[in-house]
């Protein structure tokens, strides 16, 4: 278990990314109920994860992250998560003493960039770098679950199932 | 990722087991969403698991359930499952060839005796000991979620936290 001690940012010029190499995210959220934990599944790069997230109090919460496999995980995302699924490119950015993880959101959220940087508590002083922008770090609207509430295409275009009947080649692979 | 079909039964005399050695499991509910997944965290004597399970169909749902640390378990079940635990202990009992799991329920469901039975399929035919009651398979009341639903203490007794301020001896302890 860790206790999560972090604050996000809108990104406002990302032009500095470009040409980095960053991970692919996949995650989507299986139940949420107000004032509980969040169940989270995240497929990052070749790996995958199941999380249960607290509610935030203050600038923390309690995390709890264990690996699954991934197979396991593109399940639950594609039968359990709903339209509730977030795809983004994550890049790690050193600045001063800091580690900003800046998100490049796709899908419904394109545009949009936002940075996280994790403190070892509350009062840490932060030097923020120009392409920072507005904090959002209590702003539920770029809160990862609000973000991943749409009603568009639930899964990336690569994963997404062919409507209609299963092709029976699919069937018999499985097998 | 499994696919559980199982068969749920009220057990209506459970004194052949005395005598047995059974297995104590303590388990909450983190996360509930009406047709969603239910996120659960077990702990079943010294190991723990985290578990998603879907909506039943028919006789069976999917499950996704996997080993956590068991001080994670007991930190999800003190701070984040509110009301919403069980605890029971699991005996084995063989029958014919069926394994019967019986769950002999403590705290507030204390006088209640379940058994369940996994199946290979929905139809396959099932040979029934004496002491098998009512099926209650489909019946939610009996479900493990409706089941650790209540207004009592939380935890077992002895992993309730001590009422009022926490004694210096402790805080000093976990430092």
């Amino acid at each position: 278990m860790g206790r999560e001690i972090e604050r996000r940012f809108l990104v406002c010029d990302s032009r500095f990314l470009d040409g980095r190499t960053g991970e692919r995210i996949v995650q989507g959220y299986v139940a949420k109920e107000s004032g509980a934990m969040t169940t989270r599944v995240r497929i990052r790069a070749d790996r995958a994860f199941l999380a249960l997230t607290g509610p935030r109090q203050g600038l923390g919460r309690d995390e709890f992250e264990y690996p699954i496999p991934v197979d396991d995980a593109w399940q639950i995302l594609s039968d359990y998560c709903g339209g509730r699924i977030v795809e983004k490119t994550r890049y790690n950015v050193a600045y001063a003493d800091h580690l900003f993880e800046e998100d490049v959101f796709a899908g419904r959220n394109a545009g949009l960039v936002i940075a996280e940087v994790e403190l070892a508590h509350e009062a840490q002083p932060l030097i923020l770098p120009t392409w920072i922008g507005e904090e959002v770090t209590l702003n539920k609207r770029f809160g990862n679950f609000s973000l991943a509430q749409f009603e568009g295409p639930t899964l990336p275009e690569d994963r997404r199932r062919p409507k209609g009947p299963v092709p029976t080649r699919h069937l018999q692979a499985m097998h």
